[in-house]
């Protein structure tokens, strides 16, 4: 067909679209860009049946449209989970089943902020909301952490330089335990501190525990929300972590007025009921057998991370050893380019994902987060010690 | 805790953001406002044994994060199904997965329009997709269609008038096959005609074909966008009506400079693997035969709705039978207010959605949708019954 046959587009897109091109991440050799789970603990067999089980039972309620805040009998087991491990107290009215947390998030973002506002969170967090947040034309502020966390100093600081230009700040976004990248879990008194200097400024937190269940060793601190009880603790959960991303299941808690403006920004309906139905039956028997034995596998992940990078970086970089989640974040000397490296690292054969894609200022060239949770363990040992061959033959190991 | 004590959002919600409280659809007794499938035919122990194979192929696929557009085996299976039986020369490339079409509908609106803009539409048309453009600020136009479909003359006129208001309409969408509410499936020659228009004036046919393998007789008439290779026919269908909308599981088919922008609105992800991945291995061996069986209950159903029509209205109103779909279109006497008497007909037990719903001008109080696909049979029968009394003794019914 000639060119000129065909129909043009232009001047009917929005001008709120942009261009964003479907399709997978990549995959190299070593994976270690992505936060993936353990896939051999991924319990097929028992959802397989646990679905069986609850389609015998509740099947036919498939052929009406679900419940937009998704399906009753999960959100009633997410809120007890919660009161049991997270020490929150919260009825199933108050939990929205999301596509992931990425959803939950997204809706949140939108209620929340207009363009041009202003939001806190971490100095390096995650970059999937970092660019959620962008979608949205949120003007992003990084706040400096120490490993206990936010530095309440910081916070107060940022606070008070935003309100000196004028500008009101929305939220703070926190990810407090097993901090993504960063891996620590913030302490109990940060906590109590951070939470002390939001209320005072009158702004909510966003609390972001996705990882919360992947603790290996150490002692869980409890959630922000159990530390609140005036309602200005939003809450997102997921089960990508301890299930599987391809589930496609996270939740948001949060106070009725919040969560009725979430809901404007739901789109497609209630969750998947067919996955909802899986994940409830298999979860209220099984769910903290399965993350015992996630865990122990992730642990020794962990550990082939941790003894390859001490074995093939020695004092060429730094890490905090990680008492639980999926990433440790690796240091390296000031100077270290791993930003401009890192395409050719993947084309080398190992993936990372280098620090200034976590960072609000792109600060972070020197950082790189490498997840440990999908490989086998000998292969993130490997993968380790390839990764140091690569930056050593491109000049970047300096020990 | 005192009210005082708590926090307030006030101040903190987007300007974009709307209140919408979460929850189902009303469930009376005899239900026939919403367009379910039927559940008895729902294929439960095909799909839970079509899981199980999967997940023992492909489930540690799980651990990762989908592909943004979708598992690549369902999409095949669906462009090649819409090259069967919607004369389509299509790709998987060409096919993005959605949580329903209802998502895939709302990528789509907001990619192609801002607020203000105008789109065209049937005089009637689905109130969710109604709903959905209205949320984004979009001017609604219905035009103007007989029982063949839109009328050219009509169509041409309006966009006349909107050239003349200075307006440019950024698309048309249809419901082509048993359009909802209205039953009717559109005449070759009159999509032809409507391309012509469309394609001559520079605005692209959004074509909406979830309904189209609910054919119960009669022959079926072919694609928009099988009639047009310009590129300018954006199509979107769902696996919610030969499944269950509890699957949640639809699709937009569309050029590759649409699906770009279309994708910048995705949220949550790629879709549910696990649903997709039970879907696939299903109707790649039992499509067919699984739509026959369908159709095969639905016909029925539908037979018993139009019997009861007969014997309990009589003249007092008229309807068209549809070949297919999920709802008779009944029209009573001008002047009945079914408007006014919708929510006391669900209080005394007949749920319908009234013709105002599906209008954008709010026309149509004397016109009703009434869905016959979930309820048996002898409850569609009795329901139509119950719903003449109730009209009757509202003094509604004039025969």
């Amino acid at each position: 067909m000639a060119d000129s046959e065909r129909f043009s587009y232009e001047g009917l897109f929005s001008k709120n679209s942009t261009v964003v091109a479907p399709g997978a991440a990549l995959r190299p050799k070593y994976d270690f860009a992505v936060a993936y789970p353990d896939p051999e603990t991924l319990p097929l067999d028992g959802l397989a049946s646990s679905l069986k089980n609850a389609l015998d039972r509740d099947g036919k309620d498939l052929a009406y449209y679900p419940n937009s805040a998704g399906l009753p009998s999960l959100r009633r087991l997410v809120a007890e989970k919660l009161g049991r491990d997270r020490n929150m107290t919260v009825g199933e009215d108050d939990v929205v089943l999301t596509s992931g947390s990425g959803e939950a998030i997204g809706m949140l973002i939108q209620a929340l902020t207009d363009p041009g506002d202003v939001v806190l969170t971490e100095e390096f967090f995650y970059l999937g909301t970092m660019r959620q947040m962008r979608r949205f034309g949120t003007d992003v502020v990084g706040v400096k952490c120490d490993y206990e966390g936010i530095i309440p100093q910081e916070l107060e600081a940022t606070l008070e330089r935003q309100a000196g230009l004028g500008k009101k700040v929305k939220y703070l976004y926190t990810i407090p335990c097993f901090q993504n990248p960063l891996g620590w879990t913030m302490t109990l008194e940060r906590r109590k501190q951070v939470l002390e200097i939001t209320r005072r400024h009158g702004i909510p937190v966003f609390e972001d525990d996705c990882y919360v269940d992947l603790r290996f060793e150490g002692e869980d601190v409890t959630s922000f929300h159990s530390l609140d009880d005036t309602g200005s603790v939003i809450y997102v959960g997921s089960f990508s972590k301890i299930l599987a991303p391809g589930m496609r299941m996270g939740y948001m808690v949060a106070p009725p007025e919040v969560i009725q403006r979430a809901m404007s920004f739901k789109a497609g309906g209630g969750v998947n009921q067919f996955a909802a139905l899986a994940i409830e039956e298999y979860l209220k028997d099984n769910m903290y057998q399965h993350i015992e034995e996630e865990n122990r596998a992730l642990v020794v992940k962990r550990d082939a991370m941790i003894a390859s990078l001490g074995e093939n970086f020695g004092s060429a970089a730094t890490w905090l050893v990680p008492q639980g989640g999926l990433y440790v974040w690796v240091e390296m000397p000031e100077g270290t380019d791993l930003a401009a490296f890192q395409e050719q690292s993947f084309r080398e054969g190992v993936g990372f994902y280098n620090g200034t894609m976590f960072s609000p200022e792109g600060r972070g060239a020197n950082l790189a987060r490498l997840c440990f949770g999908h490989p086998p363990a000998e292969t993130v040992y490997e993968g380790v010690a390839e990764w140091a061959r690569i930056l050593d033959r491109n000049g970047l190991l300096r020990g």
